[in-house]
């Protein structure tokens, strides 16, 4: 039996303001709770409805967790995190920075992307969805206990920037084409605007997908998909 | 003012059931809507909001397009089309064949990498989503209207082909290391199963993206995006 305030108190973490206020997150769900369990996050509480798998867990009801939760399925368990310490980016190899990508599923997509190719940082545009948003969590599937996420002025990290700076643009040259070296920042812009004016200007060289058909765009992360596999190819190929 | 029974008749379309009876489909939203407005799609009827943008729709409300709608924002026009001939597949240049992908924003997606990478044809075993389904047809944007799908037992085109044929797998050999041919049928699984058993004894050779880091998995449209953009690339590297 849970209490109604804490219940309250759990649903306000649906919200972004109360996140920001508690600096908590709800994560839900078998794969993305393990996955924060496992790691250096901190867990300020567990509730499960399986309370043989979850021993440590606070034993709620069904109906119980419908009430907490904000998925339209949920599964099992429910955790509340506290927010990963804030640190400055180390832009150590590649970061993917994102401007203005409001969609949850693909922030979600985007920081899984990254956790399969190794990029261990990502930086986002104040304007760019929460990653602490329930269905980015859900579209992470875990992986955002891997991925540091840095939200600042992207104009402030690439204006005094030691890396190379890519960036993805319908104009730009084929990737392929492109000798992409070790490390640097590639910056994807948002799915509806691309990169915005004042970012722009900061980025020296574009970079681009071929296109052999009629669709006029790809999905952002679908792109960042690409263009971090042709990275990656092409390191692999320099390695032997 | 659009009668109650015409709106009935168009929710209707909604579902799968009634789309396969009446043999119609629902498209929504200018960008969709204009796409197969421009093909070879046959319109039987076309509503919209805004009788200056459409001139040949027939005029209704806000309230009334709401009630057809399928989506939770609809935007201005919506039409019904028919179903287009059925054909059997012509196999030329790369097919994506997919088994069993449930998830309409997934098929969405890939409908739209077949338009962008120029493959002109999908086939799909029948437990794929329906192409046709709001939320897939929303995800396409519009590429529907220049890929053609086909509905059959992936066995029954796999072991009677003459074309080389390849599944995505993890197990597969790096894409990139594979000489990948100008022509081909790429499989990809379902998110959650990858290649059933059945499909899986009629796939030769498989190809995987190679992985940097902890996610498990990517998405299957991201996959398949790299995947088709690795098979463009080796081609577009031998021509030049």
């Amino acid at each position: 039996m849970v209490a109604k305030s804490e219940i309250k108190d759990i649903r306000r973490l649906h919200q972004k303001k109360y996140r920001l206020l508690q600096r908590r997150f709800l994560a839900e769900g078998i794969k993305v709770v393990d996955e924060l369990l496992h790691s250096d996050m901190q867990c300020d509480a567990l509730y499960s409805t399986d309370p043989e798998r979850y021993p440590n867990a606070s034993p709620i009801s069904e109906a119980e967790l419908r009430k907490m939760s904000a998925l339209v399925q949920p599964n099992t368990v429910l955790g509340v995190f506290r927010f990963p310490e804030e640190t400055t980016p180390v832009l150590q190899g590649w970061t993917l920075a994102l401007d203005g990508v409001r969609d949850p599923g693909n922030l979600g997509t985007l920081i899984r992307l990254c956790d399969w190719f190794g990029i261990e940082e990502m930086v986002c545009s104040p304007d760019t969805v929460d990653c602490f948003n329930p269905k980015v969590l859900q579209a992470s599937m875990g992986s955002i206990a891997r991925v540091r996420l840095h939200y600042l002025r992207l104009e402030d990290i690439l204006s005094d920037c030691h890396l190379p700076v890519y960036g993805a643009s319908m104009e730009g040259r084929a990737a392929a084409s492109e000798a992409l070296p070790s490390k640097g920042i590639l910056v994807m812009g948002s799915e509806s605007h691309g990169i915005s004016e004042t970012v722009r200007g900061l980025v020296p060289t574009t970079i681009s997908i071929p296109s052999h058909g009629g669709a006029e765009s790809l999905n952002v992360a679908t792109a960042a998909g690409i263009l971090l596999y042709e990275i990656r190819r092409q390191a692999t190929g320099r390695q032997g």
